[in-house]
């Protein structure tokens, strides 16, 4: 489901509402900032797009990032 | 799934964890806000506590609560 | 503070750190919920974007971004 | 601000509405989450009551719910 391209790795996720996409924000945040590690990301109504990269490596994809992918998929799945 | 007692509607829900307890809280509070009728309620790890009553009316159960008791339901299926 | 340009009113918020950007999304999610209108917006860290139009209204600047805007002004005052 | 008693830390704060507790509940839960450490907490509108106690160490109060009481006070300064 992640893209990876020009050193980031992303995914666009769609949600039935805005309700059912902020919940899922808050629990990226949650996670996000209990790995101190966070997204890059926008969202507008029942869309969320995330783009990780690792900022602290000259924005390259590190296992930072391949974790927080991980962990946001289990969100999903 | 909602206990009706001291006019009161009560609901508990066991998460798998707090991430999955404060998105769901995240999901309610927009859902509460937009409907302009809040719960009481209380979370510890991952268990959520919701108990509806409708303050402006004596603190009884209205239609508010019951309609509201059911958004909850529907995030939850 | 808010720029208008391109049919779009944006502003940029640059907060202490990740937990003070986020506490503030989640108040704009519910302000926004309860306006039935959403942001366009994007989250790094401590920074958040918001870009406000109507796409009902043919992706212009309706009333409904200028009350959107006003009251994400109001949460940082 | 924190009544120590019962092998409690407990600290009630009252906000404007219901928006500016819960973005302040956000901010909470982010710390907590990261520390891995998890207030029982209940809000109704606009309070939010934050109980803390140490569960692993026989519920009594520790570093961890002071630590924790520290960084809900900075939130609040």
């Amino acid at each position: 489901m992640w893209k990876e391209a020009d050193n980031k790795l992303s995914r666009t996720i769609e949600f039935d509402d805005f309700v059912q996409a902020f919940g899922f924000m808050s629990q990226v945040a949650l996670i996000a900032e209990k790995m101190d590690h966070h997204p890059n990301w926008s969202n507008v109504y029942n869309k969320v797009e995330i783009v990780l990269t690792t900022h602290d490596a000259g924005n390259t994809i590190t296992d930072k990032d391949r974790k927080l992918a991980k962990a946001i998929d289990k969100l999903l799945s």
